[in-house]
């Protein structure tokens, strides 16, 4: 399963997927968030063997997710820091684990996210850039952009499955 | 790598890939958002084995993500529709979407959403659901949640990679 790609498709969640949709790669971002910056932290962390751990790392630093930093020269040592290509993750993984919260997480939330400026444990929402109203998936129509052909697009204009 | 599962580990974001995070999964989901229901639409859209489709619909209706409806008896065929617990991955695939379309979409977003009610073209940006403000991860502070043990939580309170 490893050398599947999704480069090919003309689908910008396929596309975002061939970055980080390999196995580990988004927990290793998440602990990079967390602050955790060096490949024995995430090696103690997710418990995955350092061969792993070790191409995940360079797959993250190649696609520009992950930054190396070298913080010793003798012996020579490296940490991974996010970039901003990376922080910009952060709605994917706030997305996933709001899911998670909901669906899988029957002792509460393992974490919870307080806004600083309004001091409250929160949630994120998704809202329309343009008006600023909340969205949900009815809210929308999906059209096709400049970078697309039609065929693509779907059995119909309007997503959302059963109703 | 098809055995691996995150389902011990005491984190959302973890929970939510164990259930979609293999390979094609939310790739399923997106063509579902899509209007598509049929395994031979999946399979035509996706390009992969039968073998694999059929385990990754399998697993999507055992997580409760689909749901398996039959449409004929003679021969006995069903389809595929989201449940509402597929239908809230939309943040997930929203962000996924909009991480590639800003940075692997070189002509252009292949999709762009219209919100229907201001009907401009638009992106979802994530708000503070108490106080209704933009959020970004420089916005929040991460604590121990009610399901969580401290340990888990990280090198520092504030999450945010390097400054």
């Amino acid at each position: 399963m490893e050398k599947k790609s999704f480069a090919g498709m003309d689908c910008s969640v396929a596309q975002c997927l061939d970055v980080v949709g390999e196995w580990w790669s988004l927990l290793i971002v998440r602990d990079a968030f967390l602050g955790f910056t060096r490949f024995e932290q995430f090696q103690r962390r997710l418990g995955i063997s350092r061969n792993i751990l070790d191409a995940r790392l360079n797959r993250l630093v190649a696609s520009g997710v992950l930054v190396k930093v070298p913080y010793r020269v003798h012996p020579p040592r490296s940490e991974y820091r996010l970039s901003d290509k990376g922080r910009d993750l952060w709605p994917v993984l706030t997305a996933l684990r709001q899911w998670g919260d909901r669906y899988s997480a029957p002792a509460g939330p393992p974490v919870e996210m307080i806004h600083r400026r309004c001091e409250r444990v929160t949630t994120a929402v998704m809202t329309c850039e343009a008006c600023g109203d909340v969205m949900t998936y009815r809210d929308v129509d999906v059209v096709a952009g400049p970078g697309r052909d039609e065929a693509a697009l779907g059995a119909r204009a309007t997503p959302g499955g059963s109703d």
